[in-house]
């Protein structure tokens, strides 16, 4: 990725999370940050991304960071996307990395890679 | 928060990201991984965190992770959504640590703290 | 609803999804109507519609229609949504009122009123 | 579309509409459907419609309605849209056919077909 740094330079997710703590706290908007409000910013940022693409076909898709006006967008949205996940984590007290990598380990177990025997299936050699 | 570990002991985004392409790859699942079906994808898992506030009143949806199994497809929506925010970003190039701090930094001067003159305007002492 | 008229004045469902067909048409617009374009747009206009309440209290949210700026919204959000349903629901060529008459009777079932018994239920008189 | 009926036979949307009104309250569910609530309700319910596109490409998407369980789901989450689209608009005291007919209007002005001047261009003979 192009534009990626090391987490050694650039923020820490959790850094980026206190951020917006303290972004809010000083603007006085814990109040409408409830769980239910920050879901629904969250599914509506998400929209917004969605439609950046809606009425492009696959091959358009493809290349949309190639439009700097849209690759403007598209950052723009996921910032928004990644913001509402982290201010909804810090509202009912989740950690999300925690709960991918617990997700990721399910999701190793429920669709084992191709070849390789399920847990519990015998290995027909 | 109570479940977070330091970021020393528990993975980092970028390491969660590798693990969700490595994840794809092996299952040959990239052909799936459009930018346009990740957005989607993306856009319905809000939905389904969205979906387990959407009868709560405020009060209910404050206390929500008091009971497990909420509290369970909570963390798991949170995990859904995180993972296809991560491949969405791998798909069109985009770091989301940088998006945010970028953002975080545009909101600063968008909306000051009150009490704090915006960018350009005079002080009145 | 005050702003309602009887049917036998104002439109039919059918007479503006047809209007629609007429619109994208003159406009050669089919070409973007999928199935998976139209059911996109539905779910980033519903969010829309969703976003005017994001931050309202339930006391707010009620009195909505009261501010003549977020009515019209409002009443614009509707429209999206309906008119991205009913081309949708022509791409796929389903009948909107028969499938929600179908599942209002399903729901019927699945949901007995209190007091009532639901089917094969035994009667404790 | 092959299982639409005249209008004249099947159901009015007003008469659906009511049928909803009527559901609700046979249950005691009023309380629940607030605006607010009854947006969320409609996005997450758009979003399940978009899930059952969300890994189709173009091709399987347009001939969705060829598969059964795939045609059953479409219209059962065609139905819940408009149901919640329905309720919202009875809460908010908003008649969709009248939003989407004066929508339509604005947007015949705004999108003129190509060939036709729009409103207040000179037209060159």
């Amino acid at each position: 990725m192009n534009e990626r740094r090391t987490e050694s330079v650039g923020p820490t997710l959790e850094e980026l999370r206190q951020r917006l703590v303290d972004f809010a706290a000083a603007r006085r908007w814990e109040p409408f940050h409830t769980p239910k409000n920050l879901a629904s910013a969250l599914t509506v940022e998400a929209g917004e991304l969605l439609e950046i693409f809606q009425w492009l076909t696959p091959e358009q898709a493809a290349v949309v960071m190639a439009d700097p006006d849209r690759a403007h967008r598209v950052r723009d949205e996921v910032a928004d996307v990644l913001a509402y996940l982290l201010q909804f984590c810090t509202a009912v007290g989740v950690d999300p990395l925690t709960a991918l990598a617990a997700k990721i380990e399910r999701n190793e177990l429920r669709f084992p890679v191709p070849g390789t025997p399920a847990e519990g299936e015998e290995v027909n050699p």
